[in-house]
This record gives C-alpha cells, structure tokens and sequence, in this order.
C-alpha cells in the first residue's frame, strides 16, 4: 500500500481523492488544510482532516504527499518547504516560471533527501510529454497545442471580478479549422486569434450595466482582447443547471516530415476530452504518485518533471503482465 | 556524436538510416548485410556496406546497433546473437511471443554487459506506451486499437502467395463508426470484423482464374477470413502509380471514468497519420537509440522495453531546454 497525504481539498485536492480510491494499491492517510478542520467535510469515509501546521507529525506516515493548492501563490512557497520533509508531487503550471520552481524544490528536496515531482497533470503533464516524445521521433516538424471545448478557472475567475458580476463561466474553444490544418501537415502559421475563441456566460446584478460589463470582459488585456470573445448573459439557475461541470480537453498535434527530401508527411496527435478536468488531473496525480513511491524507495532524491519518469514506473502492473499484454 | 551500426537494408533499415541523417547528434558507420555487399547501395555518402560475418569486427566503433530484420525468422536469433557485441535496438512484433524473446535477449545481453531493446516502433512501441500511461491514469475503463488506414506488409505478402497473383497491396481500413463509438465513452463491445475491413488490389497473371483468387483470399484463415474483405484487380501500372507508398497509421483510444459513481467519462486518444511507415518506425528507433546510448553510457545492461525509458533520454534536447521550452 503507498500512504498518500493530500494537501488542500479544493477540486484538484477532490480529484486525487477519488482517483485513491480508484486505485486499490494505494490508501489515502490524511488532508491537511488551512481551513478549520473540522469545517471540511471530505469523500472518504473514517480518514481525518488536520490543520495544515500539523503536516510535519506526519513524515513517517505518509509515502507521497500531493500539494493541491495554486501556482500563483501557494505551491512556489508551498512545494520548496513540504519538499523538506516529505516526497511530493504538485500541478505547478506556470511555464514561465518553472526552471526557477525546479531550481528550489531541488535544492530543497536533495538536502533532506527528498524526492519531489512537480509541475504534473495534463498540461504541464501529459500535454508535454507527448510534445517530447513526437519531437524526439519527428526532429523536423512543428508543434500545434489547442485547448478545449472546457471551462478556464482563470478566465472565469478574472470575469468574476469585474463589478455587477455575480458568476461567470469561460469556455475555451479551439477553432475546428486551426486543428484541421494543422492535422493537414500543410504546416501553417497560426496566431493566438487563429486557434481559440472564447465564450462566457454570466450572471449579472439586477440593474447592471451589461453593455459596460461585456465591453470589459472583450478588451481585457491577457486574458479576452488578443481573442475572439462571446458573452452570454443567463440566471443564476440556468449556471447551476448547465455549467455546474468543469469539462476540458485539447489536443497535441505533431506534424513533421521524414524521407531524404522531406516528402513524407507524417502526424501524430495526443488529443483529450474530459468530463472532469480535476478528477483527471488527480488521476494523473496519483499515477504519477506510485512512480515517485518506486523511484524514491530506489534512493533517488531532488526534483524530477514527467520527463524524469520511466512510464512502466507509473503502472500498477507487473513487469511480466505488462510484457504479455501492454507491449 | 552516437555512431550507429544498421543490420539489413529493407524498408525499415532505409527509414532508420533516413532518420539518422535528420538527428545531427548521429552518424551512421556502417550498413551489415547478409547480400553481397557491392550489390548493395546506400543512401548515405561514404558509408561503408559490410557483410553480416563482419560485424562483430565493429564492436568497439558502433555505440548502438539497429537490427531491421524480420520478427519471424531473423530477429529471435539475431537479436541474443548481436547483443553479445552491442548495445541494440529491435522492432520485434510478435505480440504473442515477447515474453520469451525478452528473456532471450535478456540473458544475452546481461552476460556481456550489453543493453538491448526490443519492440520498439509504434505497435509495439508508441501504441503500446499510450496503452500503458492511459490504463495507470484512468485504471477503470477500456482500450480499443484501430488500426489504419494503411499498407500491411504481412497481409500483402500473404495474397502474392496466391497461385497467379502477380502483386499485391492490402490495406486495413478502421471502421469509422466503430471509431466513433469507442470515442463516445459507451464502452462498447467491438469484434475483430466490426472493427475494421480490408481491402486488397491485386495484379493477376494473364488469365488467371480472378474469382478463385478472390475467393481464396476472402476465406484465407488467419488473414481475412474474419474480415470483411474487398479485392480489387488492377493493372501493374496503375500498381507503380498509385500504391507504390507505404502509408499506416491508427488510433489508440482508453474510454475511462472517474468521480465517486464513476459520472465522468474520460477519453484519452492517441492518433498517427503516416504517409510512409518504415520512415516513421525508423525515426521512433533512431530515438530510441539515443536513450540505449545514454542508459548504457550509466552502465545499465540487460533486456529493456519502452516501458523502462524515461522521455527525458530520447529527446536531443538539453534539460535546461526542456524545462523551459516543453513543459
């Protein structure tokens, strides 16, 4: 049994706690909070909630311990610190900045003989995984990433702030023609416009300016005004009724040339299409999890990305089963 | 620079050799063949053809050998026999049989201190490593391989044994509403015919007998029998014209769920369009090999899978690179 530790209980935190129970060689020993414990009420039954300043108690009870919190503020603190007393796993997504996340985690990890992995899920995760393995087999070619039809927690966070908005949903929806000629090996060009539109839907104030709020949302910078947006107004109910969800998805697309005078089309594509963007994100946690379990009881300590883990690692199969039926 | 021996020069030899030369960190030293080697000319410049007998003689100037040989008859010998000298790289395809072919190789390899992989390419290889990261993320749910549209190989040598067929191309083709219910996450049932059909153009000998060819095609067991099958005469110039490629591909597709009642369905697909599949397999071997040369350069021996390659080693890239540019 791997003993893993969850630290937040946000959606991620909930994906990975289902995805435990989905896979029966590991047992989930305990959620860590920053909340009042007894405040938060989690899925598995006769498994208990600690303050978050109890985690360190728990370094010889807990194999792997998943960081669930956020990449703005949480896990660049977060990840570093836990990294000292446990192996960790976190979802770090902010590109930009992961050499510097990877540069402290592995300081930290190593001095305490640690093993950490981070930046793991879809994208990063499996998104990049699959842009390494192409390019590695495809060294010419071009890389196409398109995400969605699914719900951006960012985007409909930053519609929320704005004043007279009670909710807001934002999808991202790749442009079906971008992705089409992008299957096409025509290699094409695209720009940020080209390959993504963007939908909201809101729920306004009685009263509100709608017009104000919609112009808002179109010209904000970084998130709407380089895009294609659409804003729907509907009720509250209608938001509970069809965008309770969190669906999501993309795809990788690969499209590269062999033969001596590069005559030979050849794509690969990676593609997703998830009800359940943090239930699969957990899921993709916990796989990753049994790998960190394996490659640190093999005496490896300091930071690793998906890149660092051999994919038999990350299976709850025997070598032998695997020979005979996943080969 | 990794210096790369090559064993045969078929198809697959010639797409390896073609990779080499768009990897820069490679160089091919040599082409062994069991022909008489000045009836052998290669593509590359200044590089040498030998005969198979020769090759142990190379032991100390080649880091890794690609063995292109068939998985019927060459490779369950050739393969233990090379690893005595080299580290080496199969294609071995034989599902049934790899359980016992990687103890063969393994044995080998270990007694001399070499590092073998086998299987690799992409069904077995890529296909087979989409199988296996998909079952560990989602471990409820269920796999479905199609195959195509594309030129099998064994299927087309199969009918030119036919008496008075003079060529012949079969291509399988997957059921495209097969594809698409496997997709929709229903989970269904699908048997060898409902998944794909095949269909074969055929050149017969001038008055040859064309319905018992077709017939003995359409019942022929093993290859077609359990098929829906279409054959299509043609002449040997419309042959050369347009069915001189090698084009393959398919889909790879886990149909899983998640959430406490299993509510959400997760599909994970796995896509390649390839106009010209020895030159794919080719450069899937060429990655490989940068990773056997890195995994032996660590002193690791013995018999290796897909599965045991972390991502990290086959990618040109620096780890600086790649934390930066593809996470």
């Amino acid at each position: 049994m791997i003993k893993i530790g969850i630290v937040g209980y946000g959606n991620l935190a909930k994906g990975a706690e289902c995805a435990i129970a989905q896979n029966p060689d590991m047992a989930l020993v305990a959620v860590f909070t920053r909340r009042s414990p007894e405040t938060v009420k989690i899925a598995t039954e006769d498994v208990p909630v600690y303050p978050l300043s109890k985690a360190a108690d728990f370094a010889d009870r807990i194999d792997v311990m998943l960081l669930c919190g956020g990449s703005a503020t949480d896990l660049p603190e977060m990840t570093p610190e836990f990294a000292k007393h446990f192996h960790v796993i976190d979802s770090y997504d902010n590109h930009v900045r992961i050499p510097a996340h990877f540069a402290r985690v592995d300081t930290s990890a190593k001095e305490t003989g640690h093993l950490a992995l981070i930046s793991a899920g879809w994208d990063p995760g499996l998104f990049s995984l699959n842009r390494l393995y192409a390019s590695a087999i495809l060294p010419e070619g071009k890389d196409y990433t398109f995400w969605g039809k699914g719900v951006s927690q960012g985007h409909s966070d930053a519609v929320r702030r704005i004043d007279g908005v009670l909710d807001a949903r934002q999808y991202t929806i790749p442009v079906e023609e971008a992705m089409e000629q992008a299957r096409s090996g025509s290699n094409p060009e695209l720009t940020t416009r080209q390959k993504h539109t963007r939908l909201c839907y809101v729920v306004a104030e009685d009263g509100a300016d709608k017009t104000e709020i919609e112009k808002q949302i179109k010209t904000m910078p970084g998130y709407f005004a380089d895009y294609d947006t659409t804003v729907e107004f509907i009720t509250a109910e209608q938001m509970q009724q069809e965008h309770a969800g969190l669906p999501h998805g993309g795809s990788v697309i690969r499209s590269g040339v062999t033969g001596w005078s590069r005559e030979h089309r050849q794509i690969i594509e990676y593609k997703l299409s998830l009800d359940s963007n943090p239930e699969f994100t957990g899921s993709a946690l916990v796989a990753c999890a049994r790998a960190i379990f394996r490659m640190a009881s093999r005496g490896e300590t300091g930071c690793r990305t998906i890149f660092d883990l051999a994919p038999a690692d990350l299976s709850a199969y025997t070598q032998d089963y695997i020979l005979e039926h996943m080969l």
